[in-house]
């Protein structure tokens, strides 16, 4: 399989594990470039049968994911674009009725035959976060990994699939402070919440999920398909209701008031690397 | 919207933030003079536009709720006369068929259009801490709080939604271990079992929950609706069978055997301040 | 009730408390020998009123039961023959169409009218975890316990209820972590993954069982009752068709592979005393 043109992607396959860094400077934007490259891989990594472990990393330091592009709230046409675009990648692959595309990548990862995992060691906020919690599991550095949703401080709530999938992964209590609250949550939190499988020491964390995901690659597939069929039938998927709800919330929310807010955002250094280094107090400020 | 003629409970607004503080010496019982106070004021506040967030909280330092009326064992008349009153404080507000007064509260919290935020530094026991188990979110502090259901020990089941809603909340292990065992359940357990939200020094609780009452009082009331109205899709409310069968239950269990117990444990000094302070020794002693 | 002719259990009964000790040398496996003897305990006790709560623990220091026996996978007739033997022990549960004997006594233990409570102070793997999940509670001893599911790296996935409660008890990422990585859990993580209840110091991980078991004994059964039942409506029983998948799925991997690879680990020294120590690091170097 061929994992080339896919920008903002860097694709590595050894031993039966794909590595996907996240490779988009400045800050991994979930942005009309990322989102397709994404869902063109997804769509390619499905039928090849040489990988049977994605691990998704960040080729930044700082940042795993800054979030999504704050263009799709100041510019009507910005989202529209990355969503034909990022359906363009994957043309097999349609987007079941009133769910958006962040929301129908969620379930996409969720039916890959393959497992797929998460590792973070720096900001993951909004869409990046959201893409995150859609994986299989999750691995964060303690010291430099924080995760975010900051949708709410904007206006909006997170419309991705992330408030389905973070009150999926820790209930509602938690989700609901999570969501609502806005902070970030820094790995040792997360692995409390259950936002993560686990926190890791910062020098540990590669050669725990490299060998992890090397000894699923050497499992027999089929090993791998019972076995997620099964956990699969015990924590059955989310019902596509409850994206349509989060999906009618998002476009119910996202009003001229938010574009506003967006836009005096964006002029307080919002989506800066800069700025994201402060990303909460700007929002609590502006 | 006017909150006066609520004995036992003293509400402040600020910043769309409304504080519901239990006020009723000598320990904030659960009895015919809290109990419709509570449903008064959830029936006010659920229409009330200039509250978006209710934190409740105790005036008391060593007591959140001792536990709900002893009485209500002893005297056949207490617990329907206090039914009555909480509906006569609430007359919207039914109460569905199967279910008793505490449970139909537990409902009526979660429908609320607000968030509800715990705020927990004393002993929650009982139908104290079953009211406090439906709040949409709780914190407890380290050194000071203390969380129990004892009824297994008084010859019933935390009737009062507990039972249903502790299962909701950390799962079947852990739920039974508390319920049958009747212990206590510092912070810092309660976090590991998510019966809290997190466990926080005692000193930094007040400066925490307030703050995120006010950063979500901060945010646009229809960010909170579509948030959750999200998470109750993804987290649904629990089917009225299950609380139709806790009743079944506590009304099965509180026969004569029970009566006699409760005088026994009244006369040993359970439901005095003094007594309360070594609730589960006396119950385990007598 | 006599307890008798359970060869491999040794039962005591005090105080309303069973405590059933795996007590088969050299490793507790579960094979034809114990496997009836657990299946014929669950058969009698169901029926014995004097026995309110079950304690099941190990006879061996290092070992709550080291697996399944590996001559299930290398000899056709091996589980056939404990199957039988285990289904004459206990006359009456019938097997559900669809599930073998492991995750029938999985449901077993479930609908049992007693409390069941392990104690795990040594290693439990595969089967003898999967028995484990399938209790009420469980607590485990720091320092010594260690908890495994190395089907995987077997070639197969824990079938006898084991991915089917794993999954239940501890979330989708984690239940993937666990089976597909197939790493020894100690007490402290099994306390963070939710597998046990709690991970207790070793010395006082008797005292703390024995008086939470005492406590539930001295309950009223009724009150015992109502309790299950209301926990079980809030948190209701796996589907069969989830166990179904994973009986299926079981079926399917047993191959002419496995067979082959379990003769090369039986060389290897899996299933001796020695062996055991260092399950996991034999299984990935064969």
């Amino acid at each position: 399989m061929s994992y080339d043109n896919l920008p903002g992607l860097a694709i590595t396959v050894t031993d039966g594990v794909a590595t996907a860094t996240l490779d988009h400077p400045p800050m991994n934007l979930m942005d009309g470039v990322l989102l397709p490259s994404l869902r063109g891989f997804l769509d390619r990594v499905r039928t090849d049968g040489d990988v049977r472990v994605v691990v998704f990393d960040s080729a930044d330091d700082e940042f795993f994911s800054a979030h999504g592009d704050m263009h799709y709230l100041t510019d009507p046409d910005a989202l529209p674009a990355a969503t034909r675009a990022a359906i363009a990648a994957a043309p097999g692959a349609t987007i079941p009725d009133g769910m958006n595309i962040l929301q129908a990548m969620s379930e996409e990862v969720r039916a890959l035959p393959q497992v797929t995992i998460g590792k973070v060691a720096g900001f993951a906020r909004g869409a990046g976060n959201e893409f995150l919690m859609s994986l299989d599991m999750r691995f964060a550095a303690i010291g430099r990994s924080g995760q975010g949703q900051s949708e709410a401080l904007m206006g909006i709530l997170p419309g991705g699939g992330g408030t389905v999938n973070i009150t999926r992964l820790i209930g509602r209590p938690r989700a609901l402070e999570v969501i609502l609250g806005g902070d970030l949550v820094d790995a040792e939190l997360a692995e409390r919440y259950g936002l993560v499988n686990r926190a890791l020491p910062a020098h540990e964390i590669d050669a725990y999920v490299n060998t992890l995901a090397r000894r699923i690659a050497g499992l027999r597939p089929q090993v791998i398909r019972v076995i997620k069929d099964t956990v699969n039938a015990v924590s059955p998927a989310i019902p596509h209701q409850a994206y349509a709800i989060e999906n009618q919330g998002l476009m119910a929310t996202a009003d001229a008031e938010v574009v506003a807010l967006a836009h005096k955002l964006l002029a307080a250094g919002i989506q800066t690397r800069a700025g994201e280094r402060h990303h909460e107090r700007i929002l609590n400020e502006v």
